[in-house]
């Protein structure tokens, strides 16, 4: 945990990747988040992997994600409920009035809702369509064409992503355009009603990448399997068996590569034949791929991975080995056993495990420890007592109505 | 474009995806942002797409990720150059001093070089690994072990991504994180120095997405194909031949779908012979979902995709089609076509085509026209006239010396 904004309060109603990921940013940069949920938890309360098979075990997925906040957990269902969570989300002070949310446009946490209450709050809500139809990744990310392009050359069907990059993504874009409308407020006084729908990352990414307008110039890219789009790159087996991924894009990587598996005669060869410059010219690296895929599997087959590995490095040539994440974890010390952006932290699971902080580092700057998650509700009692100014005996009487837990 | 970064000013020394996306997000919240190059085009000013086969023919990747930022091209082989380089990053300003760079630490835009110049500089480095190993998008992916649980199961090799997932999560978690100090630097006056391992964000993600918890408690997860883990998702058929996917996370998603395909009774008689309580506990469907498939398999292989599409919309379940990026831009005008974040550019390929603006959208705010990416060298007489206050006469010395362009 970092302090760049330390002091500011966030107030999250989501569930799920996105909008929790983007508090957790938020909140290991140094803000105080705090996360209200349903009695009971919401909807990625139970979500796998869990921590054991058992029934009602706890979920690893919200622990993760959850991470150093504060939760309360409210009756949502009633309206006694649902004004402690406005009360919340609206609460005054400079450094608060920012509410990150996945709920429906038109739920009782309306951004509307919210201004009434505040009139500079800064509300983002993350949503699947932009029309409000519903979607999550997995359907998005078939609709933005990527199954098609994934995966085996010859298959008969799309194939689907394992990682959530576009919920990923939206969790760390939202922070990114929500601290930007807190610096705006900062010196305007504005607040702002932020919405940000997965389709919409998906098809502002693929603009962004040139891919919309090569659609339309070109059509649509044929499925490629494991090469590397418009350069030199794919995975090559090695004399032991392992699976190395190798890629040159930069002049620098060809060269490195070329030299690392003594090449450089037979691809002069291939470029007197077909006038290709495959030292400046990456695209004729694809273009020609056919042609250089050969020569570097039957250089990679003859030596054994760690042999290839230190050549490469020595070369400066792109590499990297295929392993599980079992592997990375256990065998690559630069993942997670070495990597002092992890600490092991016992989390309300029981289980104490390598822990990631921020994925930044700021240089000579403390890294302080990394806070597990909290159990649900633990900070019911404070938060109302602190921010909403609930005495004892009015918190005393929200549980007895089974308002709060 | 819209305005809450009005004012700043970030100077860009990098290439590719993760530092270029980075502050392409800043553009188009308003920032003022100027991208150097060396003259002639950094590593990525050819990088495919291009806008024709054509030799030297215009990159839309650069100019998709290069949109609305200005250009100004040196020598940077030379000292001359390079101190240009430096004068700009670390140019005066209460709303400047912000560095996004992929350039190695020790290189001579190091942040010890820029806090020399200006001690409040804010300067962050997107690299590949975190001791400076070189690492792209895709060796990154292979040591964190997703294409291992990617693709079809009985797949005898790892399956790559085809979209640069890591590298666009960096860029939007980096803009994040620079605006956070830039946050700070407004309330304290300190400047940071950040860095940004591609390697970090893969491993902070799976860290909390509870994946790295996952495979230290119980090992790794098999693959599953197109399966979602842990709860009910995958494609299927239609009788039409179309292939759709069908996500239950939620419970209503559950019921959405099971009563839109009239399988009560059947998913009942499953629930009565396992104990399994499908509707309360998404992940009894994901441990029962060799008997849940064949159930939802039957049912859609009678429908057409249009008829079981607005079935699934009419009782809430979640589901896409898989469609072609071509598919998506011409056919679903939710994507591209009838998509207010997308306008039409003339772009320097010559090219006019649908171009995106900020994914998000500030609602009742000013969504001011998106502009083209800048000519290489674009604007570098202005900038050196304006930033550094050299005059024509300098301006012109230092074309004749070939330093800049």
């Amino acid at each position: 945990m970092y302090d760049l904004l330390k002091g500011l309060r966030i107030v999250e109603g989501a569930a799920f990747i996105a909008g929790p990921s983007c508090t957790l940013h938020m909140a290991q940069m140094g803000a105080e988040v705090i996360r209200f949920d349903n009695i009971g938890g919401g909807p990625d309360y139970q979500r796998w992997p869990l921590a054991s098979a058992r029934d009602h075990s706890a979920s690893l997925y919200w622990e993760g994600l959850n991470k150093g906040k504060k939760s309360i957990a409210l009756d949502l269902s009633r309206p006694e409920g649902r004004e402690l969570a406005l009360a919340l989300a609206a609460a005054p002070g400079d450094n608060a009035g920012l509410f990150v949310t996945n709920y429906p446009a038109r739920s009782f946490l309306s951004h509307a809702a919210l201004a009434a209450r505040r009139a500079d709050i800064v509300s983002i809500r993350i949503m699947g369509w932009a029309d409000g139809t519903p979607g999550v990744d997995y359907t998005i990310n078939a609709a933005a064409g990527i199954p098609t392009m994934t995966g085996p050359v010859d298959a008969d069907r799309p194939t689907n992503h394992v990682l959530p990059a576009w919920d990923l993504l939206a969790g760390a874009y939202a922070a990114f355009v929500a601290i930007s409308a807190i610096h705006r407020r900062s010196l305007t006084g504005e607040g702002a009603e932020i919405r940000l729908p997965l389709s919409d990352v998906a098809a502002a990414s693929l603009s962004h990448l040139g891919q919309v307008a090569e659609v339309l110039l070109h059509g649509d890219r044929p499925r490629m399997g494991n090469e590397l789009y418009g350069a030199f790159g794919r995975d090559f087996l090695c004399a032991d068996g392992t699976r190395l991924i190798v890629v040159a894009i930069t002049s620098r990587q060809w060269t490195g590569l070329v030299m690392s598996l003594g090449l450089a005669e037979a691809v002069a060869a291939i470029e007197a034949e077909t006038g290709a410059q495959f030292e400046r010219d990456e695209g004729a690296r694809f273009q020609h791929r056919h042609r250089l895929f050969p020569l570097v599997e039957k250089a990679m087959a003859l030596r054994n991975a760690d042999d290839l590995g230190a050549a490469f490095d020595a070369a400066g040539a792109t590499w990297g080995r295929y392993q599980t994440l079992g592997e990375a974890v256990s065998k690559d010390a630069r993942f997670v056993s070495g990597n002092p952006i992890f600490e092991p932290v016992r989390h309300p699971s029981g289980h104490s495990y390598p822990t990631a902080g921020a994925a930044a580092t700021l240089v000579a700057e403390n890294r302080a420890a990394v806070p597990r998650a909290p159990r649900l509700g633990e900070h019911t009692d404070q938060l109302l007592a602190d921010l909403l100014g609930l005495s004892n005996g009015e918190i005393g009487a929200l549980h007895d109505a089974g308002l709060i837990a």
